[in-house]
């Protein structure tokens, strides 16, 4: 495929170079057999093509199936692999191609998300249920990767910052969510894979979200920004993990929150701050939450729970009593029925009961997926504020 | 390798998972062999290694390589596939594999960065040189993603505008360099493969680049943002084309230039404003320095010139007196000696000679590469202000 793409670049140099003349080897570039893919077709089946002549065997694994599952591609003429998948509902997806076992993007699909170390394809199959997802024809908000000072992990540290459309041209002051990644992500998570500055200027743009600012930082606490450790830092592995714990909560209670309330036209009280997360994440949510009870006057864990089977629940259920006397105005919970945090998720539901915190609960299909965690989003933000 | 990224995330959500248990088969993923790749090794040669049991065979193109140059990789033990390079330079290079034939980045390297269409994995070979394109410990400019109204184009459009590190707590107003992509990439070029606020972060660290404001606009006219194209326009074609040429200038102008000047603390006047750009984007320079003489007192050509073998010269020559006329500062075009566009290169240096427009030339190794385009911003950058 590097002929597909290349000859796309070519072509847009011939309208600047003009009269500069092509290589015989360009030539033939440009003349390689062009594939589309992927390709929606009218009743929202898709064709996935790769272009190979050597490949023993090509196969695909996309966010609608089973984690592990593949679907073999068959070799047409001209070295095109191709498969037809039944229509998908209306919705945003990503994919991943196995060039004989190795994972790659699809080289002729110029979208690709990062999650994590891993990049994958999108796919987005048209509809009503796609539109929150989508770049629509609506104003934009503003993401800005901002450098600020964390005195609690002795280090500048990168966050994103979401601003809504007319953010720069108002005077007005704005309520804040602060939304957590979960494991294996960082700042850039949220945006990439979850798409959270087109669900809220979607949301905003048809008045079911309020315009807020959306803080996206990076939850690691051994690094400064995406992929990259603080220097003298040891790598977290199970031994040295322990010294981070409870780091990134303290740290975005008394470094983020007061470093955009200094910088941003905000409304700096609990009733104009929202918290929420998604496993690690929502992790961190229930203990900045409890831990700074009177902050957050909204919070939304999404696919986790109380994680460690072994904690003090006496304990814990003190600090929710004091979380519940600060004034909580929503506390929503969701998760995927297929879950592996499912027990988790149990634990916390659990303390809620107990401590009589007011709370709602929505329990959906699937398991562990940014398809949950961008549709949680979809619904918690239009809770807010 | 999707077991080895794979289980690099089960491990940290174990981290977090903590009494959660593990399928079989996510323990046997995780026991699959760890493949490290790339492994710059003592004396800067370089190891790429893939795991791939299937796979006939494995080539590697490095951007220290020819364009179409491949080298092979061998099959070892437990399929992992592995080549050493010679000594690299100390630089910032990228590269893919391609399995069988099919373009793809290293799924073990996280760091990917995007070409236009296309994906590449990050090689970074430590020393002096590759000091200046790589995230040091010194203080950190931010990026905005900003989507602001062009009327010219008749849409809402968004480009990526860099603020030096202080800017945010300063008062003080600054000088502003517009910067400007080649054909096939958009506003994020710069900064993904073009590392444009990692060199000036560095340059402005070590004094020798004074803080500025760099804004990398999307120079398609046809398109809002990243490879989105403009509802209801044509795809640019050889046919649909002219109607695009020479309407990002005038829109960069009229609706960029007033919306930093309305909206960032910044100097107006032309002193203070820089315009560079790299192949098309040095044709954008050209055009909208000569149309808007007096704009701009710092011009920078990179990889580019007059494209147009059968321009009117003698009309251009008069638009250039009127440049000279208006007061330029400095006038730096870059080329190398193996560049496609090295006619055009002439035609440029020949029209400034004859113009008398006093300027500097600097032409080194090599072609139409990203390599050469970072370097000249790293030199470029300390002309300025």
């Amino acid at each position: 495929m590097k002929s597909s793409y290349f000859s796309l670049t070519l072509i847009t140099i011939l309208f600047f170079a003009g009269m500069e003349s092509l290589t015989a080897q360009e030539i033939s570039a440009m003349q390689a057999p062009r594939v589309v893919s992927p390709e929606v077709n009218g009743d929202n089946s898709v064709t996935f093509r790769i272009f190979s002549e050597k490949t023993n065997e090509v196969t695909i694994n996309g966010s609608w199936m089973g984690f592990r599952e593949t679907l073999p591609l068959t070799k047409g003429e001209n070295g095109v692999w191709s498969v037809t998948v039944d229509p998908l509902p209306s919705s945003m997806y990503h994919y991943n191609f196995f060039i004989d076992g190795v994972a790659a993007i699809d080289v002729t699909n110029p979208h690709a998300l990062r999650d994590g170390t891993r990049y994958a394809s999108l796919l987005m199959v048209p509809g009503e249920d796609a539109k929150v997802f989508q770049l629509n024809d609506t104003p934009h908000g503003n993401i800005s990767q901002v450098w600020y000072p964390s005195p609690t992990l002795g280090t500048d540290r990168r966050m994103y910052v979401y601003t809504p459309p007319g953010y720069n041209s108002s005077t007005e002051s704005y309520p804040v969510l602060y939304l957590l990644h979960g494991a294996g992500g960082d700042e850039d998570a949220w945006t990439s894979l979850g798409r959270a500055n087109l669900i809220l200027d979607n949301l905003i743009a048809s008045g079911k979200a309020k315009p807020m600012l959306v803080v996206m930082t990076n939850g690691n606490a051994w690094q400064t920004s995406t992929l990259r450790q603080i220097p003298g830092l040891p790598a977290p592995t199970r031994e040295t993990f322990p010294q981070y714990q409870g780091k990134f909560e303290k740290s975005l209670v008394e470094d983020v929150l007061p470093y955009i309330e200094e910088n941003y036209r905000v409304i700096r009280d609990k009733d104009h701050r929202a918290l929420a997360g998604l496993s690690m994440g929502g992790g961190h949510t229930i203990t900045a939450s409890i831990n700074y009870p009177g902050t957050f006057g909204y919070i939304g864990v999404f696919s986790s729970g109380i994680f460690d089977a072994n904690a003090d629940m006496e304990e814990m259920e003190k600090k929710f009593q004091a979380l519940k006397a600060s004034g909580v105005n929503k506390y929503w919970v969701a998760c995927g029925e297929d879950d592996f945090v499912m027990e988790s998720n149990k634990r916390l539901l659990s303390i809620l009961e107990k401590t009589g915190l007011e709370h709602e609960y929505f329990e959906n299909k699937g398991g562990h997926t940014w398809a949950n965690w961008r549709t949680y989003l979809s619904m918690f933000s239009p809770m807010l504020f």
